[in-house]
């Protein structure tokens, strides 16, 4: 089958030939309908896969598709049946899982890291963690729930607590971003937004942010949103991923209110111990989705209470999977997906 | 002034002339502009009120006004200031209020039971308890919030804990429940609606249920919502207040879910303890909302998250206050307010 | 090998031979040191076992042991290890244990229920859920961790969510509320103890309770523990199974607190659906223990926080388990064990 | 009176005559048996008192004593009862107050700072706020509840959420430390105390410790306590308030688990972004203790679930103060009292 391929750490991916998996006891061989593009990829090809499988590597980790195949003792799916595969399998077993933080699993398999993605014609899963997509989704678009939406959602519902006429700041308002947004404010939140892009700005009204800041004009944010909310943000979510918007995004909390770092960087952040202490502030991180909160992303999806459709900005082929990183590179992109 | 007052238990309240109140240290002279007419009115008519005050009682406990009077000591406040008046005070004192709990304060007084009401030209009020009622909201109609919403909101938010993708079933579309529905949506979660009355379960469509089942042609309410859910709903709300409802709401609670009780009877409740323990079913109550609540909850009414106008059904002057009593009994209005 | 099996319904276990079972891949072949009786074994003896299993039955399900055999494909421990098994197996998939719930598994295989248990020779169980038994925890006695330890220690933490300072009743000091009683004292909670025995009192002291009410001595119970706590305790917890009990131990929890339902009853329970309402009491059930908890068991026993020696009053050969029913019966044995 | 005063930051207390302060209403005149001397104290002289009253000040915040004389409208207490007062009084009328969190109360009055403290022969204080000292807790040395045991006891109940079976790791076995450490261990943890004194981990074991590591001996603690946990502690609490202790304490956390930042810097700490967003760790701050759980600490200190007089090292009169601060900076003392 045709895939595209990390050949080596640094290169870009490339679309070649690669054997047709086959399902084992317990999967499914899906036939893949969209992968979406996500900066994870970007990260793995610029820096390295974290758990480098022997390459060549198959990414992509946002996968809808259809049913192709049985394995063993694999009940309640049909060949055909429209699925959404999330970015990662969990084991079930670990002290994480049981205590129902599956999502940090001890020995968690991500696709298009552990082992093959989905950047490809085909792939296997686990039937166990693989969810049936609603007809009123629409199959290919539906692809970046597995990621865009579910990581904000775990963020917005679990890490951040949010409930309804909460008042939420949302840092970064890209791919994730947005929908940490549409969540907030589909959960009953006042949603503030902040970008420094105007386009992005605009993407963020549209999906539900109450009021914009654009922080090249606002040179203060953290000032501007106490101004606003009368002291602070109940809880502000930073998803861009650098340690001075997480310092920022720090700066906003009200106190006894809650930061959720939901970007990743590398780099350390320095924070106020004496905010921490004195304000009782409380700062936590927030990692991908829980695979059982997927039904109930599904559901608000097919009723319309999260958008998924306006999310995929752009779509390419497999082989022009280029063209997406460049846009998103340029932050041209909210979300891109590619079709075999 | 004139007032409406419950000159003794078991007969309709008397259209008649009360002394103006004044403002003592640290409280408001309100000019009522609109009170809205509730159940616990008819309750305290028909039965008594719990901790009778000497009578003759205003009663009324659903306040908007605007300041006329600023007692000693009072800031914050203009001769004008449009304003909501809760239904009760709290001591700030008692372990309750300490823990987050002044919605069972030990020492709450409730205008129209403890003091004086607001079926009157005039009312008094600590300040600290008063809230500013924002511009967007119209001030007759904003009466309501002062329970027919807030005492929904707790209930949803802090009773049910319920959060975004989650499955509620609501028990009565009255004036309260109707509001749990619009509270719960706004929360984004999947909202069933149970009533008996045709004209009640399309306000219940109006305000955010997702699905209407009719009691009296479904006779098994609990089977048809665990076929809808696929086992239960997470949260149940039972807004009505007898015992056979409250034992079917608890019917159509999932494993590990909870129902919260909402509505009166002085009756008692048969419940099967094994589900509750097999099931680890919860069952909890839930009256009035906090005081530290009402910001949220203006800030969602002011946005347009929650509906307030249309929840006034029907507009009486005070001295036609029997009318809207009638109305309440055939389950024809939604909300009715008296205006002064 | 020898064993104590049900054959039918209505009629004591039988002591006879039964094929000495093989250890499937990822499972182990554990040699048992001891198991301890339960009512529960008792109550499956009397009215049959709710997921009959083909006749003839081993029951068991407090098992200790030592590892035997090793099936394929398991790491982790050696012929000759000390093991604890938990009462039941759960599968890791379903939405219960996904949520942090796997003590109340969709799919949950109990032994001496859904497969064979524990009164043998020898049984099998998946290694995944076997724990380690710490040296300072003795062999035999150990056994009853795995169902009256473990069942009032979820009761306890993660259902009355007890914590230091925490005013705790609880109603019935036999094998599984004696240790709610220890565990909560553990927690730090000052605890009241409540039975009709003088003997368990003096065991209720004994493991940690503060103040002992005979309720023959008492009859209002209720009144007796609010003139204690000042209006009542946090936490109630009953570990008994009959409705009046259940319904006394609700009228003895404070504004805001909770009941748990440990005890077993088929029948309904009445409670004042107005105490809940107003008082904003909670009710909610608790079973067994989710495997995870088990470590957290095991240290607390083995550094002596937890006491499990004193817990086995009795001792059996497993030909004489009858024995060990009569005294159950009549309230003689905190806990009996049978030795293979 | 005599009293010792703060006359100007930088100097050492002043004894000397202040006026003999009057009870207003609903207060209470305290004539004074102890007073805990404390860091904060130390810090106020060399640095200054963060809302400075114009000075001369009294400072102490610690304080025990018994009633002699009743403001107008105070009920509940009587000439000569034994009281404890706490650090601080709250408004019960802020946000804070009303979500439970009357610790970080918006308008928080605090003994020898916005007002005088009891460093001197009487005092006064809001008789809500004041708490009776049971029969079986020492006078003098029940001082040390109102700051050195209650910080603790709401780190460790209140934002540490310690339940039975967690482990735990206390940084710094000072005065505020070591009750960490015994708040901890009777709420049912394993605690492993960390210090760089002998001297104070001895002290550790004595209250409940179960494991001692000394950072001079251990240069690598995160790496020791990894080990000794199997992949770090669910909860640690940073009790020194230094960056690099903080930062070291983050490291121990274990994934899902929780870092509570009791001591104070105004120094700015550097934390991994990444530890914080992969393994979802939680940083939390925790400040003083809410006064409503003032009598679940004095009901765990009369039991002798937590000691109070052992913690009491030296007693001073109030004109030697200066000996107890030395002993403070020498780390000789665990916490010294002065007797005016």
């Amino acid at each position: 089958m045709k895939a595209t391929v990390l050949i080596e750490q640094g290169k870009m991916l490339q679309y070649t030939d690669m054997p047709k998996p086959e399902p084992g006891p317990g999967e499914l061989l899906i036939k893949v309908a969209a992968c979406g593009v996500c900066h994870t990829d970007l990260h793995y090809i610029e820096h390295g896969v974290p758990t480098f499988k022997q390459p060549p590597l198959i990414l992509g980790h946002e996968t809808s598709g259809t049913v192709a195949e049985l394995g063993e003792a694999v009940t309640g799916f049909a060949i055909g049946t429209r699925v959404l595969v999330p970015a990662v399998v969990t084991c079930g077993k670990c002290r994480l899982c049981r205590i129902g933080k599956e999502n940090i699993c001890e020995q968690m398999v991500m696709f298009g890291n552990h082992v093959h993605g989905s950047y490809a014609e085909y792939m296997v899963a686990p039937a166990k963690d693989v969810f049936v997509l609603p007809d009123s989704i629409p199959l290919e678009e539906g692809a970046v729930i597995a990621d865009a939406i579910s990581t904000p959602f775990h963020a917005v519902r679990n890490r951040g607590n949010v409930r309804a006429g909460d008042t939420v700041a949302v840092y970064g308002c890209g791919g994730v971003g947005i929908n940490a947004i549409q969540v907030a404010a589909a959960a009953g939140a006042h949603v503030i937004a902040v970008d420094i892009s105007e386009k992005k700005l605009a993407w963020a009204k549209e999906f539900g942010a109450s009021e914009c800041i654009n922080a090249l004009a606002e040179p203060k944010v953290p000032k501007a949103i106490k101004k606003l909310t009368g002291g602070g943000a109940d809880v502000v979510f930073e998803v861009i991923g650098r340690p001075e918007t997480i310092e920022s995004a720090f700066e906003c909390v009200r106190p006894g209110g809650r930061l959720v770092v939901v970007g990743y960087t590398d780099q350390p952040v320095s924070l106020s111990a004496a905010k921490i202490m004195f304000r009782e502030v409380e700062v936590v991180g927030s990692l991908g989705c829980r695979l059982v909160d997927y039904p109930l992303i599904l559901q608000m999806c097919a009723q319309g209470k999260l958008k998924v459709k306006p999310l995929v900005t752009h779509r390419f082929p497999l082989n022009e999977i280029e063209q997406a990183f460049k846009l998103m590179k340029q932050g041209e992109s909210l979300r891109s997906i590619v079709i075999p």
